[in-house]
């Protein structure tokens, strides 16, 4: 067994620099939310915020708010201010549509600048929109690339001079393994490859140095740890040198080095704005603002060591009071992001049992049950009670319940 | 001159079926609201709603909201209400993304569609993100493919055996010149190509008919007459008969058959659904939902007969108090949009003036300036409020301050 208990567990919470951020949070005090890894809480500040850019700047200024409220120079702001959190010098950081998009934008520029090259390495078991948007590609490009989705362990020994591009996602949305980014990224450099990290997992999470491990393309979503809201627009870095000749498919009017002009001609802008495509959105931009704000008070060493202090406990008190489950995240946390996956055949189950305790975690295909650490609003003693409240499911069988047997299509 | 006067114009707005929808959007008495053709005017019931999604549903319910809140089905359910609004039977109108992202999808679909075939025929001068997608899908596919932009009067006879698609945009965004749609759409089939519309400047000003006359795919935005928000997300329709062989390269995880399966191969969903790529944007959505209920107890054929006589009021009150302004849009309300561009050399310092009496249209290089009737919130008296001011700012030359000739990005 263990000696942590919830003293010492609330003891932490005590001493802890990041416990009063949960209060910029609008989170009910019984509520544990760990699935922040999936959709992050609500900011306080975001619904005023939301409303002064819904009643003033589009109900009153309307279409003038382009101009007085810099609607159009949202993507870049936002861009920047991401990019503080994946160690992105300004200008290589945009806000724009989904990571989904986003993908497929870098992917076929990674194609263009490849000439010749065939192979887009990546992983099976790659969270499922990575792996989708290079089989679009290759379905549109056919003979010229393919897809080679090889098991994590194969990936490094894949990687060879017929490579164009590497794509992998830094931390693992199932298992939350992490990949080392400047040893993968420098040995696809050394094979004349272009990276691409997928960070949806990791910003916000922990701090990140895309410029640092030389990196040549990111994208990420903002609604996990960076607490856009549902469905809030993603983002996408592109490293300066490559900015020059990138040669992005979806080259949308936004992309225009002078979008105003409306000429017949598509002339792609220099900077980071090439990767632009449509109008952005504005509304979900605004709630976007008031998480980064959060953020930008925070120091992300600590958030990330409160992170990977909470997994090793909560793998602590698992093992000790919940033996049945496996674990399937690293053990150690230099290798974990900032979640804790575990698995067990009723999984589905157990969890649904667990959501209806007021503690929230979710479920992925076929076994796993994932717990989200989201260190700005997660508290030491949450893990205490999410491990009793397992132990207690288990231990009375209560999960077998048929109620919680009926399959939803999300969580 | 005009027997037309402020009485007479009063006049019909007393007797206007639509008078009183005015009074579900949030505009200010004193401002005559042009340009709801950019960027439509805020719905009264869209911040509380907003509110509700962001404080109950995201704040409170979490993650739980895709499936307690039917965040999920948000897409298609959307997607269908708009279906009314052009025509489409249920089914094949999704709201996704951006038009310019829309755009790249269909029209590389088409390309699958349509192999062996080269030419994308558009019109020279289209609203320029229609020309830069197709333009990027050509640097992407190389050879195979090449867009053919001829000026408007040669597009019929540019359509020919070896074209793939045509994509025009209905109501044209400078001129307010409507192609008919049956006639364009009968001629591409004809020839066997595939035909895609732009409804950016038709949707919710006008009805149209997709399934009518036959249209393989339509795409529009919903922040013009759709009042959807400043970047709210757009739509795009595929005809019934496409949906079982379509090949769009954006194939994100919510486009697959089984998107929380997560498996590694991309297996294409059967209905509409294959055009969704990423996680749709919530909050945008609700914000759009709003407007559509306005819609939903709208008369379209009232709102289209308002419009047309709108324009020809603006048209003859022009003529007679502004004779210097030359007409750009079709003088035929048959073939008009709802809107009324004019052109004069210093147009831009006019509207700017225009603009600081509260009178808002908006301008487009090099000489347009465009009025936009809206005829859910413009009132017939707006319009002669509106030539008498434009009268005035020549009569005195006040347009000839230096502080009217700033440009800025948008007007």
């Amino acid at each position: 067994m263990t000696n942590i208990d919830l003293i010492y567990l609330q003891n932490l919470d005590a001493v802890d620099p990041l416990s009063s951020k949960r209060h910029a949070f609008d989170l009910q005090d019984d509520l544990i939310y760990l699935d922040g890894n999936s959709l992050g809480a609500l900011p306080k500040a975001t619904p005023a915020a939301l409303q002064t850019v819904v009643k003033e700047q589009w109900g009153k200024s309307l279409i003038r708010s382009w101009n007085s409220h810099n609607w159009m120079q949202q993507p870049t702001q936002l861009g920047d201010r991401i990019g503080q959190l994946i160690g992105a010098d300004k200008g290589q950081t945009l806000v724009c549509d989904t990571t989904s998009v986003n993908i497929f934008k870098l992917a076929a520029a990674a194609v263009a600048m490849r000439p010749g090259r065939r192979k887009l390495v990546t992983e099976t078991g790659n969270f499922a929109t990575d792996l989708y948007l290079l089989q679009g590609l290759q379905r549109m490009l056919g003979q010229q690339i393919e897809v080679v989705a090889v098991p994590r362990n194969q990936v490094l020994e894949t990687i060879d001079d017929d490579t164009a591009l590497v794509l992998l996602t830094h931390t693992h949305y199932k298992s939350g393994a992490i990949w080392p980014m400047s040893e993968v990224t420098e040995l696809a450099h050394q094979h004349g490859a272009l990276m691409l990290w997928d960070l949806c997992h990791s910003v916000g999470a922990m701090p990140v140095y895309l410029d640092q491990c030389s990196a040549d393309f990111a994208v990420g979503c903002t609604y996990k740890y960076l607490n856009g809201g549902p469905g809030s627009p993603a983002f996408l870095y592109v490293a300066k040198q490559h900015l020059e000749h990138l040669e992005q498919p979806l080259t949308g009017w936004l992309g225009h080095a002078k979008p105003f002009d409306f000429t017949d001609q598509y002339e792609s802008a220099s900077g980071i704005e090439q990767t632009m495509c449509g109008t952005p959105a504005v509304l979900a931009s605004a709630a976007l603002a008031c998480s980064l704000d959060i953020f930008e008070q925070t120091d992300l060493h600590a958030l990330r060591q409160k992170s990977q202090l909470m997994g090793d406990l909560f793998i602590n008190l698992i093992r000790a009071y919940c033996p049945e489950f496996e674990l399937v995240s690293p053990e150690d946390p230099s290798l974990r992001g900032s979640q804790v996956s575990i698995s067990h055949p009723n999984g589905y189950a157990i969890m649904q049992n667990l959501i209806e305790c007021n503690i929230i975690g979710d479920f992925r295909a076929p076994h796993i049950l994932r717990f989200g650490f989201a260190p700005l609003y997660v508290r030491y003693a949450d893990i205490w009670h999410t491990v009793q409240t397992v132990a207690n499911i288990m231990a009375t069988g209560s999960w077998q319940s048929p109620r919680f047997h009926t399959r939803q299509k999300v969580t």
